[in-house]
């Protein structure tokens, strides 16, 4: 029997050419940071120049934040079997506080890796875990509040700023960089984000940077509301078969579209095996839901959970580098009862896992009597909570209910509770909620859980539309973020109704990017216009090539072009399809423009004086070289 | 020469079977007013009943707005050479005010009629135009104001109320109508609508029902804050061909998944006739921009527009049946300079076309200063002002800007001016505006244009995301909706790329119905959330078959649903494809539900005071059923 599963190479041949080519006239840069080690990746787009009558006129590139690892870089060599480079190996190794394990802690784990039956699913490259020295915490935020910058926080500032303080000194950029001012819901955006900014905000918990020590491979990232709105995306294998070469395609596809974390809920047989070859390969944090794996163990028996298999199941995740994990601690046996009139009742797993059990024992949730226990784990390796609304709203009638705020007011005890050992946390909200009562929610959670960040799925602002819940949850995740929600949970057109293909993940990550995006600009994020500005003015300048290259989806954007207009030539043209050459508005408008700047007109009054009717009848002349057929 | 197009029947026969197909479990109903005539179609979803231990639970139908016309009513005979059935056409006789003219008014109506090359292209059954005596006037708006209820007033309220009063009296809607409190932003909308509510409205002007008297076939429906939010469409053939035949299709199409008015935009060659032809066949009250046409007349060349011609295009256009014009009056001379800053210039095509004019002949507009004029021609017909907003923003970057705004203004003194001669005005809307600047535009309208309805373009939230600008727009249209936008023009995947197929005006309609329906529950609409409620209800009862015959778009719910879960007995699991059978957190709410009714479990406190420990084993045992493979 081969150790290394066949299925799986003749995959990574295909991944190579359907993933990782770049995106057209995109480069990846670097930009260092004080150390080495810190490099941090951005998309360079180049543009072409506007051709003016005076000649061509330079277009300065445009820098993109880039999730996509160096699965994009042509520099890179990618080889999934042996994993991705160990980015953040000697941070951790110099910080002196942990210590390489002989192998895994977790009975589980053990187990999984001594049988030879699962050889050849395995991972071929599998390090021992590493752990905290006793007595240490190895957490961002525990380094933030000894006032340590760390080099992942240094890179994260790096990475948000995303050049801005040099574009701000480059007259190219002066026009491209106007911007309106946001409306921030009491959010403090910095004019340029610094590593000292970036400390202070995960001292404060009003941040999170999650990174296991056993997950080196990752680009660090940051999710808080003073920075760029995060988007997460769900992979997961279900019931329905699933090979680990399809879980890992589709990580990478997530981080190709822009997924800044992605969250691994399978459910099925191998997830252990599964996860490994994920995490290895991923350049993202990846977070899990515990519990699922726990249900597993017990053959989807709730009633059968116990917290010393639970606990397991942490640590086994843990050495392995999951960076959060979801908790549904505030799944309280009391509140379960006030889900019994709902439209919906329970729909999150974990929650109706949990409220079983709670009931099945009539006993308070594990979880939430373990919570400490969690924590002392948590810390040992720094994976960051993702406190679990189990009792989000599935409906829009259950929307802002007792259940569900009730929870919210335990996830903020929990909070505290975290932050005296100084584990991360962020948390998790609902959900399907109506447009007038989003910010309810984000109000309410800054309020309860002191301003740790919130991570919302969605919210669906409408049940009525299955087979377009992106769209639905789209708009709803625009406002929440827009309030102050640091990161969206994408939602795929197959939400309900069944699991998304790949298609459906580029479509549930394209509109949550835009949700972001739309998010950013509201809040006045400084320099999210800079994009707009830049694919605007080409778009009025008919530079087509560069409108697609600088959309979130290049390709789509060239494909629905050629559709109507296939030949090469009109992507130089002066013109589109919805108007034809003889009758575009950008022209005229074109024409208004030279017209206004040839004569100086500041004003019309100005015009008058100057006596504009001799000048319109040199209008009306040059004009009439305008509607030439291309 | 046949006189009727060959290719025309083959298509109609096409027609029938794609598009007329009724919706699954759905048959139109009609709820008849005081008098003959007004029989207001509704499509009513049959649900299945709920399987509960003691028995099936009867779920009672749920009624949906239908804007499909007599071609989802499989007893409707459908002849599209034939046109639509006269629905208004004894109404409009009955008041007496309007005279059937000869023949058309308009020279290029003549001449259109009388060319025998174009005979081949042209509706058979044209009537002569209808136009109000002399000294008459036939708006709405003017009988509204002599305390008129028309009938299609008394249809339009009968068709907003949906049944509502008499749902509310039939205790099967009780928990169904349970909903929200709102947001209404100043809107009043009353617990229900009646024909005097309606009246009183079109009167203040703050609601208008474009029908003109020429264009008997329509449907009559609302425009206006207090009502449904509104969704228009737009088909056109634009330079690249496009036929007769597609262009009635696609207005079929629009009107079957939910375009409440639709927009004829075309450019090319006959367009007179493709108007016809739509008209005939139009449930929906059709718009167009006569500037288009107008600019045909004169070989694209703005210049050689004369106000004699466009009013012979507002005649012609008017007598053919168009319910609302879109009139660029308020692109000045004096705000063309302050658009020459602009990232995006001007990128209305009207506003172009009218700017270009303005500086070739240094004049004002000839529409602003015809402005009387036009308004004589609108209630000679009861044709609506769709005021042009020529210098809405084309990019984040020109949003709310002076040149927008200034428009705005001059649309306000507009809209008084028509008022005073009862002519019905709406008032267009941009664009591309960020997330924190929407309000902003609903607040300036209402003020400037006295409450006129507005109706907006999207707006889009970033330019950054071609391809998806339904999604970048859909996102701004539900947040507009909601400000108080009284009807969202739809925008499809290929705005700014190119020309819609039928699926992207499918998809372009469907995220708007959903920005309208959200728009709808934010404000607080009375019986808005039924509908998400049935649905709801039935998708945690795993009533398969009625989430997808509720939801907006029943057909792509289904096909993906099947494409995870492709068997008939999936349809009737207990499960689905998320988690499949052993793990579903619906199947254990209701065990949490089940469990706290029996035990009649109010909240924890009395659970505990009743010995729930005894009561936890009970339910152990009873648990040990649930999770049996299906």
């Amino acid at each position: 029997m081969s150790a290394i599963p066949q299925a799986f190479v003749r995959k990574t041949a295909k991944l190579s050419e359907e993933v990782t080519r770049p995106f057209p006239s995109s480069r990846k840069v670097y930009v260092t940071g004080s150390r080495a080690g810190v490099r941090v990746p951005m998309r360079e787009v180049t543009l072409t120049p506007t051709r003016t009558n005076e000649g061509a006129e330079e277009n300065p590139p445009i820098y993109v934040y880039d999730t996509s690892g160096p699965y994009t870089d042509p520099e890179a060599r990618i080889d999934l079997l042996a994993g991705l480079h160990d980015l953040r190996g000697a941070w951790i190794q110099e910080r002196g506080d942990t210590e390489r394990l002989k192998g895994p802690s977790s009975a589980f784990g053990r187990e999984r890796q001594s049988d030879p039956r699962l050889a050849h699913l395995r991972f071929q490259h599998i390090r021992t875990p590493r752990r905290a020295k006793p007595g240490r915490n190895v957490t961002q935020m525990h380094y933030a509040r000894q006032g340590i910058i760390t080099p992942e926080m240094e890179f994260v500032a790096i990475r948000e700023n995303m050049r801005l303080d040099e574009l701000h000194r480059d007259p190219r950029y002066t026009k491209l960089l106007r911007q309106h001012r946001g409306q921030s819901f009491g959010a403090s955006l910095p004019e340029m984000i610094t590593a000292e900014f970036v400390r202070d905000e995960v001292a404060r918990g009003r941040a999170i940077i999650p990174a296991n020590i056993n997950h080196p491979e990752l680009e660090p990232m940051i999710i808080g509301r003073n920075f760029r709105v995060k988007v997460n995306t769900n992979i997961g294998n279900s019931a329905v078969t699933s090979s680990i070469e399809e879980e890992v395609e589709k990580m990478v596809w997530s981080a190709r579209w822009g997924g800044d974390t992605l969250m691994d809920l399978s459910t099925g047989k191998n997830i252990h095996e599964t996860r490994e070859w994920i995490l290895r390969n991923a350049p993202v944090p990846i977070g899990t839901v515990p519990i699922y794996q726990a249900l597993e163990k017990v053959d989807g028996q709730p009633e059968e959970l116990t917290w010393e298999m639970f606990r397991d199941t942490l640590i086994e995740q843990a050495e392995q580098g999951v960076d959060y994990f979801t908790i549904h601690a505030g799944v309280l046996l009391r509140y379960v009862p006030l889900t019994a009139d709902r439209v919906t009742g329970i729909v999150s797993r974990g929650g109706s896992i949990l409220a079983k059990w709670c009931l099945a024992h009539h006993r308070e949730n594990f979880l939430y009597t373990h919570f400490g226990e969690i924590c002392e784990i948590m810390k040992a390796y720094d994976v960051s909570f993702s406190l679990g609304d189990g009792l989000r709203p599935g409906s829009i009638a259950d929307a802002n209910d007792a259940a569900q705020f009730a929870e919210l007011e335990t996830l903020g005890e929990l909070t505290r509770q975290a932050w005296e050992q100084d584990v991360q946390v962020m948390i998790e909200g609902p959900g399907h909620v109506p447009l007038q009562m989003i910010e309810e929610n984000v109000t309410k959670e800054l309020k309860d859980c002191c301003e740790a960040p919130f991570y919302t799925l969605g919210p669906l602002i409408t049940d009525i539309a299955p087979a377009y819940d992106h769209i639905t949850s789209g708009i709803g995740a625009a406002n929440i973020g827009w309030y102050g929600t640091a990161m969206l949970c994408y939602v795929t057109p197959k939400e309900h109704l069944g699991l998304p293909n790949k298609e459906d993940v580029r479509d549930g990550i394209v509109t949550y990017k835009i949700a972001a995006h739309g998010a950013d600009l509201a809040k006045g994020l400084p320099g999210a216009q800079i994009r707009d500005n830049a694919l605007s003015k080409a778009r009025f300048e008919f530079r087509w090539e560069d409108q697609f290259n600088l959309s979130l989806d290049p390709e789509r954007a060239r494909e629905f072009h050629d559709q109507t207009m296939p030949h090469e030539s009109h992507k130089v043209a002066h013109f589109c399809s919805m108007c034809g050459p003889h009758f575009c508005s950008m022209k005229i408008t074109q024409d208004v423009r030279d017209f206004a700047r040839a004569h100086q007109l500041g004003d019309l009054q100005m015009a008058i004086e100057e006596g504009m009717k001799e000048k319109a009848d040199e209008f009306r002349q040059e004009g009439a070289h305008i509607y030439k057929a291309v």
